[in-house]
């Protein structure tokens, strides 16, 4: 099986295409990053976005499309722009008839380094050893769809796996909690 | 001219064609609304949105696409949602090579009722008269549609008017807001 994930962005759009070989082991088939120009029109940036992305899909044929689910960010103007972009990648794969499914950042984490609130060095670090690659694909927007990709994978086998992690990292937020009340005094 | 004015919209997304005739006077073209299923999966629905969008491009010709800039919205979801029919708006006519300019609620109200903060119904009631309707258009969705194309096609000729209508409404809201205060105790 070979999943595309998409880490979706209208500035810079992640895309990390990996594949399942033997005895479970996945490899990396292509990485990279489709950039608009900021200064563009909108419609123009969507347009570009679409245009490549499908160039992707014809090149690599993924069997299933893996997107990251964006609930919301620092600031409304980012996060519809990040939706759009999420929406074009969707969009093309119902266009396509290429199976789509959305992870959310945390099963994405929870599932590539068991933790659900790792940081974006620790999920690097994990897509570099799953996939046995020389070192971290940059820029890290492409780590990003790597990591997707990999969720994905895993998803199908691996769900009691990631609801496990997620329910570990919810009782160790818990009992985090008074500690940093503690902290902030 | 020949104007599509488009409210974005996932559940419901309204959309007017106006034509400008003779001596300024504009005539409705056509007037509905696209409807998703808010069970179906997201990329069905945008699927559904765009196939939709396409055939009335086909069938009505506009030489302009008008689309509203939509920045908040009570919830994320409605807001991601309603930001995503808006990029297969922008999306299609970009790739059909269609003008896209997009307009803010306050501008399409301030061109059609001369107030950035007019309600629907003083909306409505404008679009009957100025189109010289029998009645008001249902869904609301629809007539919002055709207010933004009107405003689109005053943008031309009417930037001054709409600017001005909407200076003197911040004035208004100006002189307003101590009388809330007292009001508010």
């Amino acid at each position: 099986m070979r999943v595309l994930g998409v880490d979706p962005g209208l500035t810079r759009c992640g895309l990390g295409v990996v594949e399942s070989g033997t005895a479970q082991k996945l490899n990396m088939v292509a990485v990279g990053v489709i950039e608009t120009d900021p200064n563009a029109n909108l419609e123009l940036r969507l347009l570009g976005l679409e245009t490549e992305l499908i160039k992707w899909i014809q090149k690599y044929q993924p069997d299933v499309i893996a997107v990251e689910r964006v609930f919301s960010q620092l600031n409304v103007r980012t996060a519809m722009a990040t939706g759009q972009a999420a929406g074009v990648a969707l969009l093309i794969a119902a266009r396509l008839g290429i199976p789509v499914v959305m992870h959310t950042p945390s099963e994405v984490k929870a599932a590539v380094t068991g933790s659900g609130r790792a940081d974006k060095k620790q999920v690097a670090n994990m897509v570099v050893k799953l996939l046995a690659l020389k070192e971290v694909p940059k820029p890290v927007d492409s780590t990003d769809a790597l990591a997707l990709a990999i969720c994905h994978h895993w998803r199908g086998s691996g769900n009691a796996r990631i609801a496990a992690a997620l329910v570990k990292e919810k009782a160790r937020v818990k009992k985090l909690t008074p500690k940093i009340k503690v902290g902030r005094k």
